[in-house]
């Protein structure tokens, strides 16, 4: 809660009350080792970046990875820890226009969950290494997942706000 | 917790201790509404069904759809709260062989969360239709987001362990 009572407003983004309580709770159950330990270094996003990046499951979960080394690509949830949550519109720097939270990927939002979409490249006991991340150095993993083209992949997806689509 | 001291294991599965306590809180921001209630009649996935599905956002958050109307499909990450967490090797009756459980889409997982890519047919308000949902009705909501097809779409990954690929 204190990122966000310390974070202020840029024109035009509004913030909502918080809810009194919280629903549910997440373990940490790795993290993700980066080149990035400063917000303004880490690339816009994963696909502008050939780094490899490392993701360490703790131990006590090691046994969840077998198989996944026959993944192509994989889908992360991390825990974007430093962002407020009371934002519902937001004013990205680099668009510079309204948008909605929930029409962002921004890691301001009500559950501060980043999904990326890696390459991976192999599998060591717990140690996963792979392409196409983006985040801090040290960020919270809370789950990996195969990534199936026949469920996920929607290549003719368009999001009309956004110029590239 | 209860959920996990009255589930048993089938014949292959391996639990793990869970950690003593938590380290994130998550807030529900909106149900799923959708035409199962019993786990037995739900798709085996959002691919599986033309259903129409409905998200409620909660009015805290409704402004956060602003332009969301301009996607053509969201990433949607929703709570499996029936699911146990202990799991790390897992025998899904589908299957029917031993899968490490980040090498599956099993709801059950030490943060039970779940990624669908749907279909946005619409919004009206703080309502949204959406097609490509496999989940229980009543299912809380945890995020929405715009599905980018540069960075999410990857038409040729591949699940090595899985016979359709």
């Amino acid at each position: 809660m204190t990122d966000t009572d310390t974070f202020s407003l840029r024109e035009g983004e509004v913030a909502t009350d918080l809810p009194a309580g919280f629903d549910a709770s997440l373990y940490y159950i790795g993290r993700i080792r980066t080149p990035w330990t400063r917000r303004q270094d880490c690339p816009k996003n994963g696909r502008e970046t050939e780094a490899v990046c490392t993701i360490e499951v703790d131990p006590r979960w090691a046994q969840g990875l077998k198989d996944v080394e026959s993944c192509s690509h994989l889908v992360l949830l991390y825990w974007m820890d430093k962002a407020p949550r009371n934002l519902v519109v937001q004013v990205p720097g680099h668009y510079g226009a309204q948008h909605g939270t929930f029409a962002l990927r921004s890691p301001a939002r009500p559950n501060p969950i980043a999904m990326s979409v890696v390459k991976l490249l192999g599998v060591e006991g717990n140690r996963l290494s792979v392409v196409g991340l983006a985040c801090l150095d040290g960020t919270p993993l809370i789950d990996l997942k195969p990534y199936f083209a026949s469920t996920d992949s929607v290549p003719d997806a368009v999001v009309g706000w956004h110029k590239k689509g």
